[in-house]
């Protein structure tokens, strides 16, 4: 397969930029995607960046990937030539394991193929999906409603399975009372599913400055967690709590908003341990959980949902020249909600 | 009703003595119990001592409580004279909140009254088991199926219920793999429980001291957490971890013990916070959870399944003027497993 254009980080220091990159030729059981539009995630700034660990460079990042289907291999029976696919994440694993037979393949007992920056199967190292195409084994690739726009559905690949997946597992429905923290990337996406899974649901963010983009996002409430009255006067008062944020948080504080048995998951980890007095979690049989992305059975049943519910992340498309830009303000929360790169600009 | 023996706390500093105290008269739906044993549990040193927080003294102890029926209140339905009954560490709650109705009286909206020290709802302050006698509301009195000996029925009220409710609502059953982290007054019943409801069993204890015990109680494993092969060995290998210990622990190294999706829960509560990375949890979706004695209704079950599966604490019965000398063999950890005071002593 001939080289194809993309957007990498040479080094962790040095601005991504225009390179050429590698794929595999299209084996048997693999599909050739024309990428369209890659969502740019928080976590492609870390890594590019040295933050979670030393990288190979150059390293194309990006992990929710829209695109469609240019070319199958012959013993392809998933996906056809036009189809319309996306691919998050993974982009392989063992397939045998109790986790991957569970449909968690994100926990594979022989480790998952994370779509850039990870060792794939063959012994190469993955390059992600700000590029113009890429092969992907048949089964990590899934299916874009005709609902969703291509740029949109990109951002669901990270984001959207992220929250959804959480929600879901700690069986979020009608009467549900959800709280969200933060109004990001992530955020965003959680208050949707929430709200359509009938959840009664609040945002909890820094300030009220997002208020009109929450409550036209499906909450029923938004409250500042910069105001000491609102920990005071939600004591009790969620069954979970979706913490979508990074940053070092008041466990005790969060957890005394839980109601009696609840639970509070987090999708983001701060560089910083928590401090955490037990007594929170005893007090009121309360459990604070983690989540980690979503398998892929999962994603397609996401995408399902937000092609059946109408959701949709808020995104601002840019060219590839304007990635290192967006980079800053992803790091300065300035974007409403995701920034999706148009994969045409990666070639001119 | 005249003044009974006890044994009391004079005060945070003072070691326990014989006095006399007040019980109420007899109410319609009152039971008076003839106490004949009280177990020792290690949160009545705590709270004598006011470790958790000023009490009004002298204050007696004690909720672990076994014995017999000496007469009931005219609508007393639930009990007869002569029936074997015990009382755990709660006795009354609002009976009317959702805690309430869903058999959690331990989370009651308006505070449960606790065995001892707690303002009960006619205004009183409780006084626990350390005594000859009792009157406690018929609904928090469970029945003591004849299987079980008063003396060993004791400390089932307090440690065995607080091990019984987390282990039933983590569903752990045939094929779970739970480990028990601590083989003391908890512990032990954990190990108990765990086996008898189907589970593959290993102890976790700082050292191989108790291990012949710990396979009798049904353990099918027994490792040192003294020994650093330990965690490096058993990575992944848990499905629940059952947590005993009050002192700080290393959670990113048990966290590192659960399989994929696995639980550990936390019964007791050290006092300084846990630093906590969140990517412990986040990594293969784990819980931290805590879990705080359980409901009167689950008690009787508890009860019940023991009386099944012929399971019984470890105990050491000690007259009342022993109590002393036992306190402070349970803060060496010198007891296997429970100090059982015999009521018959609290006069002589």
């Amino acid at each position: 397969m001939p080289s194809i254009h993309a957007y990498a980080a040479p080094s962790e220091a040095a601005p991504l930029a225009r390179t050429v990159i590698e794929r595999r030729d299209l084996g048997l059981h693999d599909v050739l995607i024309d990428i369209a539009f890659a969502g740019i995630c928080h976590s492609d700034i870390h890594t590019v960046r040295g933050d979670w660990g030393p990288q190979q460079y150059p390293l194309a990042p990006g992990h929710e990937i829209a695109g469609v289907v240019a070319a199958v291999g012959a013993e392809v029976t998933k996906h056809g030539v036009g189809d319309r696919v996306g691919v998050g994440c993974m982009v392989n694993s063992c397939g045998e394991c109790p986790s991957c037979v569970r449909g968690e393949e994100q926990f594979c007992a022989d480790g998952a193929v994370f779509t850039y920056g990870s060792t794939d199967r063959d012994g190469t190292v993955t390059q992600g999906g700000y590029s113009e195409k890429v092969v992907v084994t048949e089964s990590f690739v899934v299916r874009i409603p005709d609902a969703i726009p291509l740029d949109a559905a990109a951002p669901l690949l990270c984001a959207g399975i992220t929250t959804y997946s959480p929600l879901r597992r700690w069986k979020v429905g009608p009467g549900t009372r959800v709280a969200v923290v933060g109004l990001g990337g992530l955020g965003h996406m959680g208050v949707q599913f929430a709200h359509a899974l009938g959840a009664e649901v609040t945002v909890l963010s820094q300030t009220l400055n997002k208020k009109d983009d929450g409550l036209r996002l499906g909450a029923d409430h938004y409250r500042a967690t910069g105001d000491p009255a609102t920990f005071k006067e939600l004591r009790g008062s969620f069954d979970v709590i979706l913490n979508t944020v990074s940053a070092v948080v008041d466990l005790r504080a969060y957890l005394g908003l839980l109601d009696v048995g609840g639970a509070m998951v987090c999708v983001g980890a701060p560089g910083e341990p928590l401090s955490l007095g037990v007594m929170s979690l005893i007090g009121g049989n309360k459990t604070l959980a983690g989540s980690n992305i979503g398998g892929i059975r999962e994603t397609q049943e996401m995408l399902d949902f937000c092609a059946e519910h109408g959701i949709l992340p808020g995104i601002e498309v840019i060219p590839a020249s304007a990635i290192n830009d967006a980079y800053e303000r992803v790091l300065a929360s300035d974007v409403r909600y995701r920034f999706v790169i148009d994969a045409s600009t990666f070639a001119a």
